[in-house]
């Protein structure tokens, strides 16, 4: 019997794949597809970046006109599941929402062909996303508005008003930002399920259910809330005193691959700058989370991550909380996709070892003698 | 930075952690806490081996009573759990509409205590998958006999005529085999999600999600359809060879532990044996499973695994074929319900790493220009 090899937790350092889709490093730098984070933030699209992570390269103009149309024709979401999503309680957590919705878009949509799938999947989650909370809420399904781009239009679905161009921008470098992570516990759970050869619906609900969990996506709304009750800039540095000498945690701060500086939450610092002033109500709510960010620092020298500066953006733009962790979800699938499919690639079922401690050897005792 | 460690593909031969619950040998050996799965299988309790997986022992007969009580008490499928169901189309993959099932009672259950909800996931697993195929064949979902106990129950409602007690003797048998089998690709992503503390309905959607693919879980019903198109076994010695000369796999052989034998499938021959000699109704379905099993390993040495005799007696139970892998999943959820609460007494998010082997430092140029 060959030799058992024992990994450190969590995996910990180990390398289970190649990849060519994405990486972030130490230095605090993040690249899709060889491409640095801040320059597809400042230009790209989020149809341009979705097909560059899918595809490998950056479209030509008349591939990315195809590929936008057909985002369009893929995105009406089949009515079944909204009879689904109608079925659930209203105080139903929203990601446990979403994933029953893609777990039955799955169930609804498993005779169509598997690029269909991939594409329509990812067209399908901002109205799933917006549609999901809507319903919970005892209104109707939006209904889309063509003559909005993707990202405005999710915008509106998710706040029922038309946003400014500048809003519909903001909310777009935001998913931009959101869009891909290489091997956290969602995508490689994505990965695991793929490696038994099951459908992209089954890997992607897999990966909601994993994205769920508090110490994985949870985090943009934890820190929104722990933001409300905060509430200023002036009570931030005792906040964080305190609540770190409890030894709890501050949420959206640290990072298992940035040590010093997440590149996402800094571009997402300067956005949430640029969009108080645009929208010229004051910059309160950018003056606490640099406050917190600063006491994070001093005491606890960890950076604040994208989901500390994604929540307050959400907040700003009109967006309910609870849709905070479902819409990183809805960005994410992009890069879950990609996965999916480099999986296959190179495909071996994943069954890792395990060293067994228990016992060995017992006798059965009938349950009368026990 | 530390050093990568590169780990083989699929995670052969890499344990990720100890673990207390179960141990399969390439010596042909399954224990469940230290038992044998041979005396389990001859003297065992469904509910029994259930408690044992779960608290790591064997019950005194209170607390059988006491466990047997709760799973009745919790059997119950919430109603809005149908009307989910109800909105699937009738044409869908029965693991498909499980996997929402199970999430859609996630959404619904969110408020009970965990213990409760891991426990009531398990006692409502029998109800589930008979329901889904009912609701799916248009029929209503089955009223649960009270007289009956568990395993009689569930094979009441997934055929509509009440057993022998042979016959609901004989699948327990099938589900204490079914029950857990250590490290594999769907237990694993159950302890992946359960690594980033998302719950266990959450968990246990994630390892539907898995089972469902062909590499994994898929394997008893593809074996039944083989064992149908090969009609009897007279047929069996050419169809092999015919079939692994078009280099085309055997469903139902070959196992990445068990490389001579797999204790279950041993058990479950004989198993189908008496069967079919308690019916009288001729060996028919034995002799040509045997007449495959022996061209199999005369021709490529590959053992029989569980799901090989899971499907002929299955069949000979009367139980629909697009329910063979949902009951396989609804008895592992009990391993997986085990693999979750391992996890979390030792818990780490998984996050590994991959070797980036893409495009680096690329200049953005703007879609004009391409």
């Amino acid at each position: 019997m060959a030799e058992i090899l024992r990994a450190p937790k969590g995996l910990d350092g180990v390398a289970v794949a190649d990849t060519t889709i994405a990486k972030s490093d130490t230095d605090g730098t993040l690249i899709y597809r060889g491409y640095a984070i801040k320059d597809l933030f400042e230009k790209s699209t989020f149809e341009e970046s979705t097909y560059l992570i899918l595809y490998g390269r950056l479209p030509t103009k008349g591939e990315l006109e195809e590929f936008e149309a057909k985002l369009r024709r893929y995105s009406m979401v089949p009515h079944n599941v909204y009879d689904i999503v109608r079925a659930i309680p209203n105080e139903a957590h929203q990601m446990d929402v979403l994933r029953t919705a893609v777990s039955g878009l799955g169930a609804t949509e498993g005779g169509i062909s598997s690029e269909e799938q991939e594409l329509s999947i990812i067209a399908q989650m901002p109205a799933l996303v917006a549609n999901c909370y809507r319903l919970n809420q005892g209104m109707e399904p939006a209904e889309p508005d063509a003559s909005l781009s993707l990202c405005a239009n999710y915008l509106y679905m998710l706040t029922g008003k038309k946003p400014s161009s500048f809003e519909a921008w903001t909310f777009e470098r935001m998913l931009i930002l959101y869009l891909e992570h290489d091997l956290n516990a969602s995508a490689f759970t994505v990965r695991v399920v793929a490696s038994t050869l099951a459908d992209i619906y089954s890997a992607c609900t897999a990966g909601l259910a994993a994205l769920k969990g508090p110490l994985h996506g949870g985090a943009n709304e934890a820190a929104m809330q722990m933001l409300l009750k905060i509430g200023s800039a002036g009570n931030a540095r005792s906040y964080v005193q305190e609540t770190l000498a409890k030894r709890e945690k501050i949420m959206g701060f640290g990072h298992r691959i940035y040590k010093t500086v997440d590149p996402r939450s800094q571009l997402a610092k300067k956005l949430l700058k640029e969009l108080l002033e645009k929208q010229g109500k004051g910059l309160e709510s950018y003056k606490l989370c640099e406050a917190v960010e600063n006491a994070v620092w001093e005491f606890k020298r960890l950076p604040s991550n994208v989901d500390f500066y994604a929540a307050p953006i959400f907040m700003t733009l009109g967006i309910p909380i609870e849709t905070f962790t479902p819409i990183f979800a809805s960005s994410r699938t992009v890069g879950w996709v990609a996965h999916y499919n480099e999986q296959l690639m190179d495909n071996r079922i994943y069954r890792p070892d395990a060293i067994y401690i228990g016992n060995k050897g017992l006798n059965y005792v009938p349950l009368d003698e026990r």
